[in-house]
C-alpha cells in the first residue's frame, strides 16, 4: 500500500499564525466594516490575537480603519471599523485576436483604470503584438503610480495553452503562437515580473469572484470568441490540470467525422460554436473586421427575429449542449456560465444548451444545474487577470511582507532589468 | 468582489495536534519500521511530540512496536521499531452484473479474506441481490472477528450513479436499479453502517494506493465491463463532482449519431467499448453466461492472432482513445489506467488508445502521458472498497477515538439494529 499523499510537513505556530492572518483578512473582506471585537466574536479568535493580526494587516496596507466606529452587536463597547484598503492593486492584460486590453483593480473590487485598443493581432508579428501589450501595461502602471496606488502583480490573459511556470504560451492557434516565452518577453519590455494564464480560466475566476458564479464553487465557464475556451472551477478553485492544459472545452469532440480544427483534431466544439462559425451560418459579417461587431450584429438581428440568425443560434446552443454533456458526465458541476460572446447571445442559446444537456447527460438529469449568462461578457478575462494577484494575497497575505515590518516593494525590478541598469519606476514614490 | 472561500475556521492547538498525528502515522506507514528518533528527525517534529503522538497511535491500535530495534542512522541511540498494526481492517463489497464479491484488508495492505460468487444479478430482484450481498458481508465480518481483527468500515462498490450522503443508488442501468437505498437495506441486513461508492471510483483508488498508479496523482482509470466506468483522481484525491455523479467516462460522446445507450443518450463510449460490444464485434460468446469468460476468451484468441478479434480490439482501443481525448482536453491528467476487462486486454488496446489520443488531443500532444494496464483488473473495485475506510483513518486518525483513551468500537450496531433488539456480533470479543 502506498501512503505518499502530500501533507507530510509538520504544523507549528507559524502555520497557525498564517492561517489566522488569512481568516481575519477574509473576515474583513466579507463582513467589513467591522470592529476588532466583532471579528473576534465571529471568527472565534481571541481579541488579543485579532488585534495583533489586524496590526500586521494594516502594516501590509491590506486593511485600514475607516475612522468610524461600529455598532457593538452585543460584543461590548464600540470599536474602530475595519475595511479593506484600496491602495494595493492588480494589473491585468489581455491579448486577443483583434484587441489588446488592460485593467487595474483594487482590493475592494473597484476598477481604477481600463483601456482596450483594437488592432489586428492575427496578422501582426508576435513581437509587434508584445510591443502593444508592453505599452498598454506601461501606461497602466504609470497611471497607477501617479494615483499613489501600489501594483502587486501583472497577469496576462492569452487564448491558448499556457505553461504557467515557465511563462510560455505553448500553443495559441488563433494567434499563431507556438512556444512563445511571453512572460520573459513582456518582462524585458516593462521591467517587472509577469504571470501568464489562459483567458478562459481568468474569465471563470472573474465570474466566480464578482460575476455570474458568486457563491457557486463548481462550474464550467464556456468562453466564446473566435475559438471556444473553457474555465473550470472545482471546489472554489481554478482547475488547471497537471500540465496546466486542462479546461479545453472548445476541443471536446461533438462530431467524430466533423471538419478539421486548428488544434489538429476534427469535429471539435469550437468548429461549430465559435463566433465566426455562428456568424457564417447566420449570414452576418463583421464591421471593420471587429469580432465584437459580429456579436452585436447577431444580437441585433436575433432581437429583430431574423429566422436564419435564430436558427444559427439555436444550432450553436445545441452544439454547446453536446460538448457540455460530455464535460458534465465527467465533472458533474452545478452551473454553466455562458461567457465571452455567449454572454450577450445567452437568451437565444440557453434553451438549446439546457435541453441538449438534459437529453445527453445522465449526470445532468440526475442532479440539478443552472445555465447562467456571464456578468462580464468579453471583459471577464482582463478583469480576472487584474484580480488574480489580489486573490493570491487574500489567500496568503503573509507573502506580502514580514510580520509587522514595512511592506516589501512587490513589483520590484527584475534581475534582468537591473542588469541593464534600466530605471524602472515601480514601487512607491 | 466575493471572498467566500471556505477556510474561515480559525486554527488552534487541536488543529496542530491532529495534523501532526497524521504526519507521524503516514511517516510510519511509508518509512516503517522506524524508531521514534528517526520519525522525529525525518518529520521535523520534536522527540517529545513524536513520543506522545506515537502513544496515541498505539492506543488506537494503528501503530505497534515490532519488538526489534532500529539502526540509529545518525539520530542517537537505537530505539524500538514502529510499524503499522495489522488488527484494524476494512471490509469491501462489490455487486456486479454477474457476481457478488467481498474482501477484507488490513492497514498494512494484506488481504485477510476474499470471496466471489457468480450469480445472475441482472435478472434477480434487487432484494434477492441485497440478500446475497448481506450474506457475503456477514460471513466476512464473522471470519474477521474470529481472527481477532477489528473491522472499522464496510463499503460497497456499485456500477452506477451513487448518492454517497444518503447511501442511495440513483441509477445503475446495467442492474436496473433506480433510487434504491442500498446503504439502508444492507444496514438492515447486517446491523452495521454501510457506505456506498461508484465501482470505477474505488478501482481508481485501489490502483492509486497499491496498483498501476502508485505515485501518480492525476489520472483517469477507465474501468471496462458490460458498461464502461471512469474513476478520476486529481491531485492525489478522488474527484467525484458536485453531486457525486462525475467521472462517467462511459457516457462521454464519441459519435453524435451513434446508437442508443442505456443512459438515455446516444453515441456514448460505452456503446462501442463495453466488453459485450467488443465480444459481439469479435464473434466471441460467454461460457455459462459469465462475463469474465468473455475477457478470457478474447485474450486467448488475440494471443492466437485471430484477425476478427484483433480488429475488434483495435477498434475498441480507438473508440477509447476518442472518448479519452475529450476527457484529456478537459482534465489534462498524467496517465490513463486501463482497468477491469481492459486490464488483461491492454496489450491489444494500448496502441489504438495512444495514437488516437495524440491525434485528437492538443493537451495530450503538448504534455506527456502514459497508458498503463491495471494491476488489479476486475478485483480493483472490491479492493478499493476494502481499503477505503483504512485510508480515511490514515488521513484523519483522530476520528478513531479520544486521545490516549481506549479505541471506540467503530462498527457499532446501528440505531435501527438496536431498536430491533437484534444481537449484533460486531466489536471485540
Amino acid at each position: 500500500m502506498s501512503f505518499d499523499r502530500g501533507a507530510s510537513r509538520p504544523a507549528d505556530q507559524t502555520t497557525v499564525r498564517r492561517a489566522n492572518l488569512g481568516v481575519v483578512l477574509r473576515h474583513v473582506a466579507s463582513a467589513g466594516p467591522c470592529s476588532r471585537a466583532q471579528t473576534a466574536a465571529e471568527t472565534g479568535l481571541t481579541r488579543g490575537t485579532v488585534s495583533s493580526l489586524v496590526s500586521e494587516l494594516v502594516a501590509l496596507e491590506l486593511v485600514r480603519e475607516t475612522g468610524e466606529t461600529t455598532s457593538p452587536r452585543g460584543t461590548g463597547r464600540p470599536g474602530a471599523a475595519l475595511e479593506l484598503a484600496d491602495v494595493v492593486v492588480g494589473v491585468g492584460l489581455e491579448v486577443n485576436v483583434d484587441y489588446v486590453a488592460v485593467s487595474v483593480e483594487d482590493l475592494r473590487g473597484a476598477v481604477r483604470y481600463e483601456r482596450r485598443s483594437y488592432r489586428d493581432n492575427r496578422s501582426s508579428a508576435s513581437s509587434t503584438v508584445l510591443d502593444r501589450l508592453g505599452r498598454a501595461a506601461r501606461s497602466a502602471l504609470d497611471a497607477s503610480l501617479r494615483e499613489g496606488l501600489r501594483p502587486i502583480g501583472v497577469s496576462v490573459a492569452v487564448a491558448g495553452l499556457v505553461e504557467e511556470a515557465s511563462g510560455t504560451v505553448v500553443n495559441a492557434p488563433n494567434l499563431g503562437w507556438v512556444d512563445l516565452p511571453v512572460a520573459d518577453e513582456l518582462e524585458a519590455r516593462i521591467g517587472v515580473p509577469v504571470h501568464i494564464e489562459n483567458e478562459a480560466n481568468l474569465a471563470a475566476l472573474a465570474e466566480h469572484w464578482a460575476g455570474a458564479a458568486v457563491g457557486i464553487d463548481d462550474f464550467v465557464c464556456v468562453f466564446g470568441e473566435v475559438g471556444v475556451g473553457g474555465g473550470i472551477v472545482l471546489g472554489g478553485r481554478l482547475f488547471r490540470g497537471f500540465h496546466g492544459f486542462g479546461g479545453e472545452l472548445g476541443h471536446v469532440l461533438v462530431a467524430a467525422e466533423g471538419c478539421e480544427c486548428a488544434c489538429g483534431s476534427r469535429g471539435c466544439l469550437e468548429t461549430f460554436a465559435g463566433v465566426e462559425s455562428i456568424a457564417r451560418a447566420a449570414g452576418v459579417s463583421a464591421v471593420e473586421g471587429r469580432l465584437r461587431s459580429l456579436t452585436d450584429e447577431l444580437v441585433r438581428r436575433a432581437e429583430d427575429g431574423a429566422p436564419r440568425v435564430l436558427g444559427a443560434l439555436d444550432d450553436a446552443g445545441r452544439w454547446l449542449g453536446i460538448g457540455l454533456a460530455s464535460a458534465f458526465n465527467l465533472l458533474d458541476v452545478r452551473a454553466i456560465v455562458l461567457g465571452g460572446c455567449f454572454g450577450p447571445l445567452a437568451p437565444w442559446l440557453v434553451d438549446g444548451v439546457r435541453e441538449t444537456l438534459e437529453a445527453r447527460s445522465l449526470a445532468a438529469r440526475s442532479g440539478s444545474f443552472v445555465v447562467l449568462p456571464s456578468a462580464f461578457g468579453d471583459v471577464a478575462a482582463v478583469r480576472g487577470a487584474a484580480a488574480l494577484s489580489l486573490h493570491r494575497v487574500l489567500d496568503e497575505p503573509w507573502t506580502l511582507g514580514v510580520p509587522n515590518g514595512p511592506p516589501r516593494p512587490l513589483l520590484a525590478p527584475t534581475a534582468r532589468a537591473k542588469r541593464r541598469g534600466k530605471e524602472v519606476a515601480i514601487g512607491r514614490h
